[in-house]
């Protein structure tokens, strides 16, 4: 059996047309701030709950005896597997990475941990490393695209499409041949998982694990590959594939081909603002918006009901979340549209801080979640995931029902965050994580200058 | 979310009701025959492909400063994720493993090499090592029965639930609450992969990685869950679960519990007797008996042509192999209905070394390998997956059209190995791993004696 004509084009593409001097200076800018803003995520969860485990778990495993990757949390080297292991299920823990909207996948924390590995590991340069992480989002964008939001209702994209994301940034880097791309993604095909069932539990801990897994498992698919293991030739689309296993009648095999070399996913993809699940951006901007608006000073006061119009995979994602008593962890908060958008009604902002200190205990917090519910909407759901609309009704208790809107929500790309923006950002996860300012300005600095850097590993090992 | 009634019957059986007072003591001496089988397959593979890649990943990734779990291909020691990894891998490649029959998975490959790592690191005894065994047996086998057949027909079970199956094994040996083994299954279950496509592209080395990522992936659940990372509650039957993401129609939460405590999955496992897919075996002992019922003595010049009469498994699995021209690797010959029939008809036999001298280059074989084909039989079918029925139809050359038939293939429960036959068999394998005589005799006593054994370590290090 051959490579299914989609897939062999994108691959090919990957493996032989995504050059260095094919890609547009807006790409390079773009793909080192996502890579800026992955480090500050990784930064920002150093001694936040699970990743103290991760890290330990790494020592036990991967061995103490050194290593030829960092980790980021501790600044400790390991191997390749464990580094992007525990750098992965670390930048995936505050809820402040990237993600894509629509293939609701969140790159960064997938990709950017398996190619800095192998980057270190292979004493690849800074371009090298954007290049291959370039190739990461381009296809791993375009696979969970072709999966549909069927695959989304079950399965976490980030988790299954992740490890062939990273598998594609790693065998870039180590320029492999089509042929041997093919290998490395069904390798990686064949060791995708990740169910949404953990969040129904309100067990966050498997959302970092996912991301943990397809990470290491996708470098380990390229590393494999190039010792000679093989792979299946059509894992995306064949017969007992991706497509036809883990989604139902919408997957699209036409998308994984989506305006190759002229369509760029990484201009597509958001950055994070609030410090929660991307489904609660859209209607947290909206009641920003409404509040604004309507010059609602006092909302304890003011507002007596508030209804989020949302898309389907919000339900999906927040519905169980908020269907039981508040929210007992932090990390759970997160997924709490009544949370979330008291937050906002109440101090403006959903910030880590805002999180941290008043989401779980704060007595207005509590009294205000309880105004707030989740209603599909057939617009908002038509638009999605393309669009991610932000829209909320408000019911006063003056007797008024008012509106707040937002077509694309802080972060998205026409809505984008600026650099000045970005380096507020990283100083505060930096900040969160617990590292001294000094060396958060050196490695902005460092992050700003990848394109040029000979050596991936300078900030850590000099 | 609470977990669901069966699961958690089955999971409160394995946690508490399954101890050792509790294990008939057939059980107790089938387990012994099972694990030697299994180390017998293990050793048999310390130098095929694609083991020497698995062993120098396994340093790469897991350090070579030592280790608390010894690695069986080399009797180097590693971390215990590596080292199940690498064991898994190993002794899947030989196609000499166990197989248990309804559920369609070969539990030893994936439940030993998770629970045989673990044992070595926490220190137990060859009976906790044992009753850990039944525990990923019984839960193991009760799960993949539950997920239905078309669930094979997408996914290779063993790699799927293999990740549960390891799981409860060393959860059962860490002697974890319920409440810790229904985390340790979801983090688990949240990790399965195993698409079956690598068999079409004849890509076989998928198949060991699955074993390994199984294996592995399992015990790292089990000890992460020790540490406190929390999994799904309900990750086999909630509503982004297994059974309703991984599965079909055919998916039944009630095979979960059937006969907990009375019907023993570990009495029902079936030792490998030809070294080839268990699919292929039914025919085989089919042709065996035709051969032999009518005194067929020259089948190249009497046989003209050979109907296999089979599952739709059957078809699913090696047809695609023998869809194309024939098998370029012997792996592949393993899973080629036609190859695995001429060597039987010509050779009596369909061993390791069957397969390595002649199944790929005697023209004899090659020749009649194209007299071979499959056919589905509602009958065979309909009885499988309980039972795996052989038919076969022979056209002779003389005219006649003669049968042969087989309702329990060599090594099913009904027409098991005796110790003796386990013994020969593991003399055979532990030779082709190219190990001295003597250091087998002393393993085979050492397994006899595990239940009894204080050290699961001893062989290794003493």
């Amino acid at each position: 059996m051959a490579t299914s004509p989609s897939t062999a084009a994108l691959l090919q593409y990957i493996a032989e047309d995504l050059t260095t001097a094919s890609i547009p200076g807006a790409v390079w800018l773009r793909i080192e701030e996502l890579f800026l803003d992955w480090l500050a995520s990784a930064l920002a969860a150093s001694h936040t709950h699970p990743i103290p485990t991760f890290v330990q778990t790494a020592r036990q495993m991967g061995g103490t005896g050194g290593g030829s990757a960092v980790v980021i949390s501790t600044g400790e080297m390991s191997s390749p597997y464990w580094a992007a292991w525990v750098n992965a299920a670390a930048s995936h823990t505050l809820e402040q990475d990237d993600l894509h909207n629509s293939s609701v996948m969140h790159p960064a924390t997938v990709v950017f941990p398996a190619v800095f590995a192998a980057a270190h590991d292979n004493h690849k340069s800074g371009r090298e490393m954007l290049l291959a992480s370039i190739a990461g989002y381009e296809a791993g964008i375009r696979i969970a695209e072709s999966l549909g939001r069927s695959h989304y209702r079950i399965f976490h994209t980030t988790a299954t499409v992740g490890t062939l994301a990273a598998a594609v940034a790693v065998a870039k880097l180590l320029g492999f041949s089509f042929d041997q791309l093919v290998s490395a993604v069904g390798t990686a095909g064949t060791q995708t998982s990740g169910l949404w069932e953990f969040m129904r539990s309100g067990a966050g801990d498997s959302k970092q694990l996912h991301c943990a897994h397809a990470a290491a498992n996708g470098l380990l698919s390229a590393y494999m590959t190039r010792d000679g293991l093989l792979g299946a030739l059509d894992v995306v689309e064949g017969e007992a594939g991706l497509l036809r296993g883990l989604s139902k009648e919408d997957a699209d095999a036409q998308r994984l081909v989506d305006g190759l070399g002229s369509r760029w996913a990484v201009l597509e993809t958001s950055f994070k603002f609030h410090a929660c699940c991307r489904h609660t951006h859209p209607a947290a901007d909206a009641l920003l918006d409404a509040l604004d608006k309507h010059s609602i000073t006092d909302p304890l006061q003011e507002i007596q009901e508030v209804v989020a119009r949302v898309h389907q995979g919000a339900i999906d994602v927040l519905g169980p979340v908020d269907a039981g008593s508040p929210p007992q962890t932090v990390h759970a908060a997160k997924f709490s549209m009544k949370t979330t958008l008291a937050l906002i009604a109440l101090q403006k902002s959903a910030s880590l801080w805002d999180f941290e200190q008043a989401a779980l205990t704060d007595p207005a917090v509590l009294q205000f979640r309880e105004r707030v519910s989740m209603e599909l909407d057939g617009h908002v759901d038509g638009a999605y995931p393309k669009q991610w609309l932000g829209r909320v009704e408000l019911r006063l208790t003056d007797g008024r029902v008012v509106q707040g809107g937002c077509d694309e929500p802080k972060g998205d790309p026409g809505n984008t965050l600026s650099r000045d923006e970005l380096e507020d950002k990283f100083r505060r996860l930096h900040a969160y994580g617990g590292w001294s300012g000094e060396r958060g300005e050196l490695l902005m600095e460092w992050c700003w200058s990848l394109r040029t850097e000979e050596n991936c590993t300078r900030p850590w090992l000099g």
